[in-house]
């Protein structure tokens, strides 16, 4: 069951303060004496822990790591629009990749008593924050494992997370800010939209949607990916797209430093922590080849490409073990380092 | 300005007929008076011949060809929802590329005395029509060079055309057979999704928009994708889809022949034509993947991979020299043969 830290006014990176912030938190494995074996898990776009925690046990052991799961803020258990949050309002939601850092890193202080986790493991927007830690925690971070994200979006991925903003605002039910009901329409171009990048032309090429029992791919987006983001309220799926489009480390470190010059460059090589960057072969939203020019400007860095036709998903297996054990190897190279 | 030839009733592969079919069509060059020199050049998804027609000497020599470039059905000038066409329906627009072969063969016979084109020259849903010339027309069809498009559409590309369909029908607009207004949410939806498929990430990754004079992807969107379909009934923008998304070669040669147990393969082996098999590096609709695995089920086929960063339009360069080169290569050698 999910944990509550309670942090209170938070100082966000916009300047403003959120009030009465909350973070949700899953604990497994049991934290060491010497609190040298914390692991920080992330949570990526639309996930309850529930969903991700299958990575305890496959890639990450509980009986080695404490690992912390910690919900993001937009995803409808820390603080949402859906639970009392900020509201969308005109700019966008308000919250950045700082802020669930600086959420984090209070967390595993004040409730852990740990300034520095061993490892930080996040797939999608959980290697955003892994990033993000890096860039901003530099002497806190150890070991980043950033799979199947960027520390910075890219234009060609905006493009895609503005039409799941606009598919969903397109709805009739879209008030300006908020809804007046469940935008069935929005959600259903939503759901298509998501199917068609989040998988790999591979993966449907070989019929991977039929191998998982569905008929065609609509039903498989229907039964499957529609129903996975109609659960929440599409205020959090809102919220948690602004975020992702306002990743960027540069201006977090900008603004941290106070030089709003900061370059991604510049950025990236404060960088400390041994990085694992873990690219999916037909990822299309981070395809190689953004992660690699990324990983060419931080230190102690080494790029693994994952060889999988599951597209963006090869980094979040659930249920493949072939992508399992590649991720698996990773984190254990990076540990013995 | 465009021509008009009068079908009458045109006999649909749906069984269905149309009343007082049109297709709109314009002349680039001249009929040899042995009739051996025209080429068929049907037209694409969203375009009006005035948008394709720069390949009229870049591509195809008017000084050699007689070029007859088709409006395809739903385009709005052909036959269309738009103009007095076939409403869309619960099922869908009925027509199918098949009938589109059908229209074409048809004006190239009356209307210009030729019963087998020199040379059938297609981007996406024109190559697409060239596919199914070959295959239902094998003894009519010399030449195809079918740029940047499939003879059966994907899994994966339906998916694409789902997203694009339901982000027009999923506006407040939409009343279920048409549109009480222009349905500006949707458009919106619509020219984000496309202007994320048709490009590919390494041309956003080098700043392709940029040097477009775009400050960024989202003005580049509204700028230029945004006006190029808003122009289009969106009903058309509905029909055309319902065109690519049915289209299938092995379902059209099955009911020609009236064997409804023909498949791809047996299909394609209808083709006597030489084919040169275009795609684009990164076609992200259409991958390379895809054009190979159909060229290698086609007889007389020579695939070649067009090098570009421009995506699906590297079969459309208009304002792109390098890709055009390769294109003009592609059809001399074809020429050739």
């Amino acid at each position: 069951m999910d944990q509550t830290f309670e942090l209170g006014d938070l100082h966000l990176q916009s300047g403003e303060t959120l009030r009465g912030a909350q973070v949700a938190y899953r604990v497994y494995g049991e934290l060491r004496q010497d609190r040298s074996n914390l692991v920080l898990y992330p949570s990526s776009y639309g996930a309850w822990p529930e969903d991700i925690d299958w990575v305890v046990g496959p890639i990450l052991d509980p009986g080695r790591w404490c690992i912390v799961l910690v919900s993001q803020f937009g995803n409808g258990r820390s603080t949402s629009p859906s639970n009392g949050g900020p509201a969308l309002g005109d700019g966008g939601w308000p919250i950045r990749h700082a802020d669930n850092v600086h959420a984090q890193r209070r967390l595993l202080e004040e409730r852990f008593g740990v300034e520095s986790p061993a490892l930080i493991y996040g797939w999608s927007m959980g290697a955003q924050q892994a990033y993000h830690w890096g860039v901003l925690e530099p002497e806190r971070s150890q070991r980043l494992c950033c799979i199947c994200g960027t520390a910075r979006t890219t234009p060609h991925n905006r493009l895609f997370l503005r039409s799941l903003r606009q598919a969903l605002t397109a709805d009739p039910a879209w008030n300006g800010d908020g809804f007046a009901g469940v935008p069935e329409q929005g959600l259903r171009s939503f759901a298509l939209i998501y199917a068609s990048w989040a998988a790999s032309q591979s993966f449907y090429r070989r019929g991977g949607h039929l191998d998982l029992g569905y008929a065609d791919v609509e039903s498989y987006v229907d039964q499957a990916w529609l129903p996975a983001y109609r659960r929440h309220d599409a205020r959090d799926l809102i919220a948690m797209l602004d975020v992702w489009l306002g990743c960027d480390v540069a201006v977090a470190a900008g603004i941290a430093s106070g030089d709003p010059q900061a370059d991604l460059a510049a950025a990236l090589g404060r960088i400390r922590a041994h990085c694992a960057v873990v690219a999916g072969r037909h990822d299309l939203y981070f395809p190689p080849a953004d992660c690699a020019a990324e990983a060419a400007l931080i230190p102690n860095a080494s790029l693994q490409v994952l060889e999988s036709d599951l597209g963006h998903r090869a980094g979040n297996p659930r249920d493949s073990h072939a992508e399992q054990a590649q991720l698996r190897a990773v984190v254990e190279a990076l540990c013995r380092r």
